[in-house]
């Protein structure tokens, strides 16, 4: 076995980045640290570069860029800041690349460093969201490779029979079903910031657990799941397991149903994506079931959960629906953050923004890797959301 | 995707064969059968014989050939009878063999198909446990392969990724407990046959049956796995999951534990035997969670189980002593059924068993595809078995 040793980490000062340093350490690997990214946490991020000594450490902000020149003073790593910056280190030659960066911000660099060939290990929803097909294109013309960090891609990565495509009857994603999953819908309605962030068994950043508490974290992975492995939106169903024990299942035309299961860590869906197609040791918190206690299983709630069916007719609708309903998303969830929307708005505004984009023609777009027609369709539909939001934040205050 | 097309079933009137020809069926699968043998349910032989047109039909009790020639005529199917002749059709040319005879007698046949060059979809445990190493090799050098259709051994089959063998930390039988799972040991002690044949979920044989009481099952299971996927005795652990939904589960060095879950039906993992490497489609039975109801796990009671502990015995002893631990319990289930011992006797003959073997060096017989040495190991270890049994029955009367 030998796993890839010039690795670079977009997004390195995150909970993906952090665990994906972390697992360097604790298996002892011996990789080579070409870039680290970051958005603004600049003391992480030069701790982290005195540590891995990578050739270039970059922050996104570029007001910090200072601060992180002084923090790296007297070693000869490169410091640079910007957007752009970020997509430059992300094409430097690496053979490994963690995009790890959250939200539309990951798109941009993801692109890059699949058109360098590399292996990306994909912790960016986004990238998929938005350009998933384009992005999977780009990647295998330039003779790279696309494997998932999220657990429950991963699962399905590693339980998915890439040679017998047809014989998958459907890919079952499971979900947590987050802090909500027991409350009425009319408690829902009146939910905080701080309950929506109590995830009950991942810790994990802020825009993440809101989408979670939706679902629209699950709305967006069933997108995923539909462009990473060339499924029918029919074919991709979500089980409410509330253990996260079983991190997801395949089941096939035989009678045979596949699964990934794994304490809640995500250094091992990045283990997998670092040895891959190989496997790797390291000290790994190992699954007892016994100890775990019973795996129990139930229907998801859609109609407390409305982000599901949302994620289905935009896959149906096709286009560009899966990066309108992204974008509207990410909207919505700020507002919520900054509590001008009340919960139950964060869906209702993407399902209303999603139909205005329709009335429009906004999402018969086609779907491409030009950033620049991914960005107009992105910021044409916040200015959408923004507008359907009026509406909302007004009944709210 | 192409099934084979001759196709040969020995042992197609008991559950597993049973089980094949209804698959075929249900699948619409294109096989010409080749053989059907049986051991002395010479009506329901004759039936399958009608129906599905074999080359030859087989049975096992010389007594019954008549009967068989009776039912038969008129067809130009071969009848012929004794294990001599079973041993035949196995030989005959088909490129995939269902071997499902029961007990030791499977041996000899498997062993022939193997040596034809067939893959072999085994059903028979015997067949491993008395001559692992050997039958592998023998099936290896003919150009073959033996593919497990124990749900067990099929699940691990379809999840372990042959290229990492050496990260795999553990092979994990999953084991409903039997009937006698939350008994006292004083109750078992007491444990009539009808209560011994009461399965919670599976619909099984006589012999099968009690060696699922007493767990004996499982640790054949266990030797079966050590063999079959080149794994240390401490690689391979049983847990208790009395739902029998998840298979079995392999454990990997990096976190990662794949599983296969099904209804508990047996034609699936005959269908998996049957169109590997690829997958087929037939109206399988789905597997519905929600339905299922919670998934529950326990760490196997060893002190009411022992056969567990025999088996990694067997294992550690090496040589023939798995062949002996499996000879040892056919005479006591035997003897069981015939109520001259009692329920916790079987595993304790077969312990006392092992303990005369290692005594008199019978277990120091080195593994072997000859079948003489098989079976003079086998009647070796019958004869000590039925000598230590005569201080068991003793007690029992």
């Amino acid at each position: 076995m030998s796993l890839p040793r010039r690795v670079s980490i977009l997004g390195s000062t995150g909970s993906i980045g952090v665990s994906t340093l972390d697992l360097f350490e604790a298996s002892g690997a011996e990789v080579e640290v070409v870039a680290l990214t970051a958005g603004r946490n600049v003391a992480l991020l030069a701790e982290q570069a005195l540590k891995w000594r990578p050739t270039m450490a970059v922050i996104e902000d570029p007001e910090l860029l200072p601060d992180l020149r002084a923090r790296l003073q007297g070693t000869n790593i490169q410091c640079s800041a910007g957007a752009s910056a970020i997509e430059a280190a992300a094409s430097v030659e690496a053979q490994w690349v963690m995009s790890a960066i959250v939200g539309f911000a990951g798109l941009a660099p993801t692109l890059a460093a699949a058109r360098s060939g590399a292996v990306i290990a994909l912790a960016n929803k986004e990238s998929l969201v938005c350009a998933g097909p384009s992005l999977l294109r780009v990647a295998k013309l330039a003779g790279g490779v696309v494997i998932p960090v999220d657990s429950e891609h991963s699962a399905i990565f590693q339980v998915l029979d890439s040679l017998n495509l047809d014989k998958v009857s459907r890919l079952i994603l499971t979900a947590s079903g987050g802090p909500f999953r027991t409350w009425s819908r009319e408690k829902m309605a009146r939910a905080s910031l701080d309950e929506a962030l109590a995830h009950p068994n991942w810790s994990m950043g802020q825009k993440i657990s809101i989408d979670s508490a939706t679902m629209m974290n699950k709305a967006l992975e069933m997108i995923e799941a539909a462009y990473l492995f060339s499924m029918r939106p029919d074919q991709v169903d979500v089980l409410v397991h509330p253990q996260s024990i079983i991190h997801s299942l395949v089941e096939y035309a035989d009678g045979s149903t596949l699964a990934q299961l794994g304490m809640p860590d995500m250094r091992t869906p990045i283990a997998c994506a670092l040895a891959w197609p190989d496997r790797m040791s390291w000290p790994a918190p190992r699954l007892d079931l016994v100890a775990t206690g019973p795996l129990t299983f139930e229907a998801p709630n859609e109609s407390n959960f409305p982000a599901l069916s949302l994620a289905r007719q935009a896959l149906a609708l096709g286009g560009v629906a899966p990066a309108v309903l992204n974008a509207a998303n990410e909207v919505a969830v700020e507002a919520f953050i900054q509590s001008r929307i009340g919960f139950l708005d964060i869906a209702a505004i993407v399902a209303d923004t999603l139909g205005v984009a329709e009335t429009c023609g906004l999402i018969r777009t086609e779907v491409t890797s030009d950033l620049a027609t991914i960005q107009q369709v992105d910021s044409d539909a916040r200015r959408m959301a923004g507008e359907v939001m009026l509406g909302y934040a007004g009944r709210h205050a």
